[in-house]
């Protein structure tokens, strides 16, 4: 509730400085994992496929590249009635479904991916719900538990908790790059003892709000663990494009668990999400996601499918926009040199943008940052000055709330505060995307910095 | 339950025709509400203005009027980074949400809307769950209960029994064209005594299956009856635009309300709901819909704002589809003239559609089908033979059930049986979209009046 409440007044300052423009020409909201709304570029690939499908009569001339045009056409040919304006199936086209699941089989080096699996959905976290609604009963006594990671992406612990669910939250370890590690796993099911009966285990990798990928030895320790205690394991893989760390790879939990083997391989209830909004789409506002289940019980399934079935259709565009994702232009194809330069430069953005981030906030006095290997966001830990403690108690706010308001206020960089993702007693933290363009990434970190050095000293 | 087994297995014999194709050239599905998928033509002006905003590079050229250029480029400066790639606020873009209200003020005759009280969503059904998460109480005892019309829409049924509510059904009187009678609302109310604690009211007008549209005297009466009972009205009013009586006219709830003065118009709690998927738009792939609360609780108000702000918003494509469809191009717009044009033409299908079915259903033995005054449906009574009710009986299937099976297996029609959306005891019915072209419309009757024709002969 007090999030909630907070979140408008950080929305009322906003607008405010907004209205009085103060110092700042503009307030930067980084705040949320929303590239485009801090200047990163569509890819022209996608919007001129979309644009082709709503409006037909742009594939008539030559405005268009040839398998631009190819490409409206065959998507429009999947849609009753040749067009984006109807209903498709509730689980998606049935053709892009199929090229979904050899998109994952390929990503995953051959495990193999069945369409009846899959599911397109208006986000990737709607799908989440669903299957939320599914493993969460919410008349249960003890209540269902469902282990999640802390920090954690809040609209998940929130949806757990309004389905009557309980979180179990698991630490992730800050020291090590907030590593996941396995006997924590344990601590926190053993926590749960006598409070919920935990029934899934929910990861996010890379990682949202810390910026960790996982190796395959840690996801296998995972299944395991899963597998031993009998947990359905809840995959959000949403930011698999985004691995910035050299040493670092995304390995998507299907892959590893099928490289496992039986027993694991067949036994251990799987679903993975992914989503248009993140990764080099960052088409947030088209609404797309898909969920992936692997080895449920036929019964669920057909739960899920019930679930499912009540919505109508994800939004046709968006369908559109997993298939362009998980199927770009190759080598040869007319499309292909713009779309692969627009990739390489946002692949070149956030390498500048992490290696910039990392170097100035772990240059500032009270700032330490973990190495940022994947993911969309910084999640740098903060150490407060006692006289900034005391204040902000005095406010009534937490301490790293009073530091993103004060932030917002002086030096218009809306960013969110630690505690609304969970940290450790005692702990302080802010998160912010990084993926932005340079230039904006460039005017957040100045701001930051100035404002950062200022509020030292103010409260030292 | 048997719903879904039984439209799974529709959708199988479908599939199946579909790859033997049979005698028919195709399968004409106007089973949905879709008219796109039924050969309607989508408005050149709602698909220009959102290819524009999808592909910005077509504002470069003059391909597209000026006023279009202008609508994309004010719509595209509403949207954080200027991008319909960013997320919006939950409610919508506040832009739009103003524009919306500023519509609805004077749709209603100056009855005043306020901006704060309408929340965007990706469509119309999604909004209603939310408000119905609200209203019904899945823990109390004795449950929840809704009024809902007999015939009804069945998603919204589904949506108060999946939340742990009771559906106390009132039945519209055929006989009548449909009416809604407000001694029939008594009775249903009475015969809830004891099974449920009924809150709302659920109508929906223009009528879904049934073609009605209330007179402003039926809905005073029922605004009487929600007050006198305490009762919360949802007020479906999706088919505002789908009037095809003379005589009749689409008066919203929200203005009734308003122009009965106070007591009334301060008391009575009522939801209103529309959406860009139906009327003249017919956008049902983009997912957009809304809807506007009134005289609600301060307490409630902030139940529904944490609803609408769990998830996140509706696609921003479809926001951009309820700004254009409730802010068309005027007289003296380059736009105007096709715009008028086209819409022009989807009244005079209507129109041809509304007559033809009529006339067609009226002239077949064992068909009778009431006045088609608004909405998009026809939801003819069937007469069956009591040798084909034998029959659908052996095979364990409803009656109309079976007639629509052999409609689908013989002459490639899909449509809906009236079980799906109850009727009385002991009638039969059939629900058929008539949003469609006029070349399908006139193929289905040809279809159907053959089809119909042989099977009274089989079975008599």
């Amino acid at each position: 509730m007090e999030k909630l409440v907070l979140a408008r007044r950080a929305s009322q300052i906003k607008e405010e400085l907004r209205q009085r423009m103060r110092n700042h020409k503009q307030v930067i909201d980084v705040s949320w994992g929303d590239p485009q709304s801090a200047g990163v570029k569509p890819l022209s690939f996608v919007r001129q496929v979309l644009a082709a499908c709503l409006y037909p009569d742009l594939m008539n001339s030559n405005t268009l590249p040839l398998d631009i045009r190819q490409r409206a056409q065959r998507l429009l040919g999947e849609c009753a009635g040749g067009s984006v304006g109807s209903y498709t199936a509730t689980a998606g086209i049935s053709e892009i479904v199929y090229r979904i699941s050899e998109f994952i089989t390929k990503r995953d080096g051959g495990a193999p991916s069945q369409p009846e699996n899959i599911y397109i959905s208006p986000g990737s976290q709607w799908a989440l719900s669903n299957i939320l609604k599914v493993l969460v009963n919410s008349e249960a006594s003890p209540r269902t538990g469902v282990l999640t990671p802390e920090p954690c992406y809040p609209l998940t612990t929130f949806s757990i908790k309004g389905l009557g669910g309980v979180t179990v939250p698991y630490h992730l370890s800050e020291e090590q790059g907030w590593e996941l590690q396995v006997e924590e796993l344990h601590r926190a099911l053993d926590s749960a003892r006598g409070v919920c009966n935990p029934v899934a285990l929910y990861v996010i990798n890379p990682g949202n709000p810390a910026g960790y990928v996982q190796s395959r030895k840690s996801m296998q320790d995972v299944i395991r663990f899963a597998s031993e205690k009998r947990l359905f394991l809840l995959a959000d893989e949403v930011y698999q494009e985004c691995v910035h760390g050299e040493k670092s790879e995304f390995l998507s939990y299907k892959r590893v668990l099928a490289e496992m083997g039986p027993p694991h391989s067949d036994t251990v209830e799987l679903a993975s999400f992914h989503s248009a909004s993140k990764g080099f789409l960052g088409e947030c506002g088209l609404r797309g996601g898909y969920v992936e289940l692997v080895n449920l019980d036929p019964d669920v399934m057909k739960c899920i499918h019930k679930l499912f079935t009540i919505d109508s259709c994800a939004p046709v565009l968006s369908q559109f926009a997993l298939d362009l994702m998980t199927n770009p232009p190759q080598p040869g194809d007319p499309s292909y040199p713009l779309y692969s330069k627009e990739i390489q430069h946002i692949k070149t953005m956030m390498a500048h943008n992490v290696k910039r981030v990392f170097e100035v906030l772990n240059s500032l006095l009270g700032f330490s940052c973990q190495p940022l290997e994947g993911g969309a966001f910084a999640f740098p830990r903060l150490y407060l000055p006692p006289k900034a403690i005391q204040k902000a108690k005095e406010m009534e706010v937490e301490p790293d709330m009073f530091y993103c308001i004060r932030l917002l206020e002086e030096a218009g960089v809306l960013v969110k505060p630690g505690w609304e993702y969970g940290q450790k007693e005692g702990t302080h933290h802010i998160r912010f995307c990084i993926m932005t363009s340079e230039d904006t990434m460039e005017e957040v970190l100045s701001r930051l910095s100035s404002f950062h050095t200022q509020f030292m000293k103010d409260f030292s």
